[in-house]
């Protein structure tokens, strides 16, 4: 698949463009029966009816809605259910409550897309325009995080299933226990001095990105090391069996009253006997050589404390990553999970198969100026008490992601397939 | 149709009963979306699709299982699913997390009912005695039970919806405002004195009865007063409107606390406008002259004091019913919501409409011993904290309910069709 | 100590008993520090310096405002401060704040006690009439029942501090394991039919009793069995040892909720070697012989079911006990703790000991009637949802107790001093 | 008073400053009563007694205990009561419950602060060493940090009581609305680059400091400008007037959940008609011209959107900082109220005063290590959610505060004495 055109591509291209990102989104729910669609396992995840209905609720909401006059809704309290968190754009639906509206059904929301689809296709053809252009290629960027929230959160609803149904088999035999061993944990030094991260403010000087990864600043990074592939499976076992869960000193404050509280003993998924996982392809074999998955930032943090060594801030993440092409182990690969790194040089997995906790609370950089209006409210507004997670994973799309990507969840947060890429100071 | 058999009717007549019981459960489904049957709209109720698993559960555990060998369940895990709260059977799902099953499908759960439904024939055909027919028609009336739950659980889940979405068309106009009056509100009275309630605990001296209703006993009544119908929405919108929401010295001190937690500002379903209601049929106008509905204990008991009344005790309910046939507005006449009172001599309503609040707390009668084993959890151990409803509503079956029927639920909930009948001592 | 006397005696007595009781109150204070009297260790319990300052409020509110012209209260802000729940007196501090209140401090409290104290008896000296008695009468039994809750809730801070500290050495050893063995467990019968219970509304035709134990009425008692003596430690110990906290069958519903959620395995102040508990006297030996106490009305229930007995019903342990004198080990007796029956024959330790839970919901008798004005509040709004207990405890002043006494706590509470009498069907 | 001497000062003068700053926390309760030590407002706070006892526990814990063979503490207890969250020293008592604990008395955790003073003036006579010197110089910075948490937490208790009682009367008038004006509102400039901020790590290069403030490391800073005086009274009243607290836009995600779960309309202390405030002194009229206090995070960041300016970056603070002495209203003025800015040159105000909310969120230095062993628990542990606040506030001792120091609370925390500073990129 080709990279999403930014705004100065041809209106016909960014057509097609439109027409591949949400098909995708459907060809997710092939696997899925009519009952799967409604379900929400927790407040931070939504049904896959919510996912499909507020996908398109963005294109309507902030194009055809303020372009097409007289636009006429198949319901006008759409409006209402599947606004997501937008202020600006009137009251919303109580979060908690996603998976209590069983109408409209499936049927209907995908009926309300098609009636978007079309609408937004009209005005490409005929009303074209940079602004739109960029508004259409921020609405298929949007729809690829919900492509990803939609396999996460179907993982999560899944797993508080005593039956532990699988979405679907895994391509490639990709979850299972290979012959294939993980190449030796070496770190690899990177000098200090200034360096620039970030993309430009000015859309002129750079492809598509979302608000949060500008403006491209200057930022001082001592001399540091960084591991040369994720933690495994292997490697987290040997941290749960030393007792990484009940020594205290191993956690930050807040992480040893979580693991308490929630009486965390090992990975989300992990079984109690840490030899079996649930996946997207049903319960597996925990893979000794795979990259650990599902961990919180707690855990990251507390893992990398065990290993004498700590996670890397965004800034070391992204000077690393920025001499690499951004290929991996994406949602392409079919594999919907970590997979055993197969590189021995250089810097392996920075792209892909998980995201990787940093050591950085994610706040705007200085001189950050969110989206005018409305749209405003996409990114800055969840700069506290989150941390920055890169590189995207393995449900991830793979024209989605870039070396500036900045995602952030909350430390306690599990769902998301997100690990550990370990860091040092440079001795 | 025909009044569930005892034990002692023929086979094939119970076979044939079976057969309704378990269609009607279906026939009830009809209007419903598969997305309908999956929602949890609170901890109280379950989804459609558990009900129909569970109903299905409780045939074969109490007499499939042990009654045929080597028998094998569609899915082992169902037993853990399914079993709603019976400690004897095992372990079970957690109640508040039953609509975060989307597995089975309904198709699945269909078939599952079809397979017990088999067996059960089978042994009906081939292995009956009088203790299995015993079984059988305890699950039938157990079945029926739930038919009511299925109506006002999925009534609930509707309401959660902001769409509002109607159940169906509800039969002859029944909820709509009517030209009918209500008759004059009188007070009948009765004489004291020992009166006989309940039925014999030998089952050979009675029809099918619940074991909660035995045994016979006497007890002691004073000379008391019964409404001659149901309170209506007019009389209780009177009490709304005088400040009933606002006067704590009109509340019992857990019914007080209730109204400030939860902002109770009128019934369940009622608008803040007071003007209309939402109904098995979708949202409709409050007819003034039919009964009020959806009210908790609290509720009742706060107007009847408004009412310088009280809430008659199980007792006195159950001596003025006695005399009466149990005719009324059940589910049968498709009304599905309580309707105006025509009959203007004697005491009306007493069965059918709304289920009648009274002053009882709900405890074993003197005697009381509950059925052997397992089954003895079907009633025994909800005697603490909740209050006797009688009477049956316009979703009961109309062939389940009986002048000795005990409903129980506790004083804050309201999701059932639960109204008042005030009583008075006597002058 | 004389009995109170009722509003027929005179107003020099009244005066005489007045400043009895109130010095009584004062006495249970001398064994605390100052720090001891600002602690609230759950929203169930209340400081001392409250109880202290709401047994004042209760004449100051009651009697002295509405009868002393231009009355001035040492503080116009007590009035909110130490209302306890009458709604009727205007709005009141939350409760379960009462321990953040530093100030007053003791020492104001106790002058705002002198300070109406003599107001009070000013107008005993001066403007008596029976009314006047009465509600002093009133004010005097209320006071005594704070006396008993000061003792449990003293009870409870203290075992809540890990130090463990004792109130005061307890009189004559009477809570140490003694020589004395209980005597055999045997039940007495009792013939059924129609009994009178309560005592008349008319308070001339008695003395005085509360509100909520009248009217005297008829009540239909079957026959019956009564325990000869409360059930000991290690009865209650042997049903701990044959897994009665891990057997759900033996248990309400509700309880066995509140036995998971709590993890309750022995008794509230019992250690978990069931060995040793803590007492009003620091920890002690658990006699064997001794009554078990501290017990909610789920565990009374539980081991009534384990012992193949039932509680008795109100009526039953009224009409046993009113044949009986009120004598039995109350707070007078210094020992502050149940002790050893030691009458073999009859019914013994009706009276004193521990609160006996009954299988009786508190709910109003037949024609019962609050009294008038915001002193209704008293009893009448907490008839929903507790149980009704008889005969009070080793923490009750002994001629604060009658046969017709129905004190009430919600089916989940231990902190009272409260234990088990068994009860049967006769044969 | 003198600054506290380093490790390298005789160990007579580090005797002498002991003997003052325990001294110091004393002469704090000179106005207490003694029901005032015991009560813990919320779990955030603490009691008088408590803190009493902590500091206290701290200089036994980790320096009488490890250096005193044979030490006998007077009670064994107090190592689990008076332990605050150190894992490596032990379970402890659970932080929520401190107001629980009535024993010891408050003259028996004087006894014990002078036990345990004894033996530390003992060492520091005999048994003097570099090492020894340091962990007294912390131990007595730990005191002086809780010297000012218990005026914060004592202000916390006060505002809980309906009688909002004053803790003293505050010095020269201080809180009170003076004829003073504050000075016009400018913002001055400074260049960017690369700067240093913190302290070296090793201990002889510097005098006393805590481990969050090294290593001393650089950082890249933009141009910027910081305002010359902190946000009036007056100021964010015109805030509060124009919708500040009813305007989702200008507020984080999770701060506008903060306002509408808890309600808030305006600071912590402040009356709803926005005139008058809780003090120390009690209630008093707000002076518009005085910094403004008791604010969150949340709430300083939404007055900073609000302003079209934002908070300054610690590093940012710290160099404007760095150049100035560390004077300002600190508690030694007696204020214990921020008071209106007499400086019209320059950058006033930025010691002293209130706490000032910067935009860094709580991190370690890069290279942070924390102290070795139990006392590596004092700060590193709490680096997750918490956002840095600079410059100490009108209670904190003036020779406790250095430009580095870096204080930390949660977002949502408004009991502190913290405000506001404006910042603003550099045009």
């Amino acid at each position: 698949m080709a990279a999403i055109p930014d705004s100065a591509a041809t209106m016909g291209a960014l057509a097609e463009r439109f027409g591949e990102v949400r098909q995708r989104t459907l060809e997710l729910c092939a696997p899925l029966q009519i009952e799967d669609y409604c379900v929400q396992s927790m407040p931070d995840a939504s049904p896959m009816k919510w996912h499909l209905a507020h996908t398109t609720w963005f294109f309507e909401q902030f194009i055809v809605k303020p372009r097409v006059p007289q636009y006429l809704s198949p319901n006008p309290r759409y409006e209402y259910l599947f606004n997501s968190y937008y202020q600006g754009a009137g009251p919303m639906h109580t979060r908690a409550e996603r998976g209590l509206i069983t109408r409209p059904t499936v049927a209907e929301v995908m009926s309300y897309r098609t009636h978007v689809d079309a609408h937004l296709l009209t005005l490409l053809a005929s009303d074209a325009d940079a602004a739109l252009a960029d508004l259409v290629v921020l609405g298929l960027h949007h729809e690829q995080q919900h492509q990803e929230l939609m396999l996460t959160d179907l993982k999560h609803a899944f797993s508080r299933n005593p039956l532990l149904p699988a979405y679907r088999e895994l391509r490639d035999a990709a979850a299972r226990p290979a012959a294939g061993l993980a190449p030796p944990l070496r770190f690899v030094d990177f000098g200090g001095g200034i360096h620039e991260i970030g993309l430009p403010a000015d859309p002129r000087q750079r492809g598509f990105c979302f608000d949060n990864e500008t403006p491209r600043h200057r930022t001082y990074v001592a001399p540091f090391s960084l591991a040369t592939r994720l933690t495994t499976n292997d490697e987290y076992r040997q941290f749960v069996r030393d007792g990484g869960y009940r020594r205290a000193d191993l956690w930050l404050s807040d992480g040893w009253a979580t693991v308490c509280a929630e009486q965390w003993q090992q990975p989300l998924y992990w079984a109690a006997d840490q030899q079996s996982e649930f996946t997207l392809g049903g319960v597996q074999s925990v893979d000794p050589n795979a990259p650990v998955c599902h961990l919180s930032f707690f855990e990251a943090d507390a893992f990398a404390r065990w290993a004498r060594a700590r996670l890397p801030s965004e800034a070391e993440w992204e000077v690393a990553a920025a001499a690499q092409p951004s290929h991996g182990n994406f949602y392409e690969t079919g594999a919907l999970h970590p997979r055993v790194s197969v590189r021995d040089s250089g810097i392996a997995q920075l792209f892909g198969d998980v995201w990787e906790w940093t050591a950085s609370p994610y706040v705007g950089y200085p001189g950050y100026r969110p989206l005018p209006g409305t749209l405003g409210e996409y990114n800055g507004k969840f700069m506290c008490s989150q941390w920055v997670l890169r590189g995207g994973s393995c449900v991830t799309p793979a024209d989605h992601i870039r070396p500036t990507y900045r995602n952030f969840f909350y430390p306690h947060m599990r769902w998301q397939f997100s690990g550990i890429r370990l860091a040092r100071d440079a001795t």
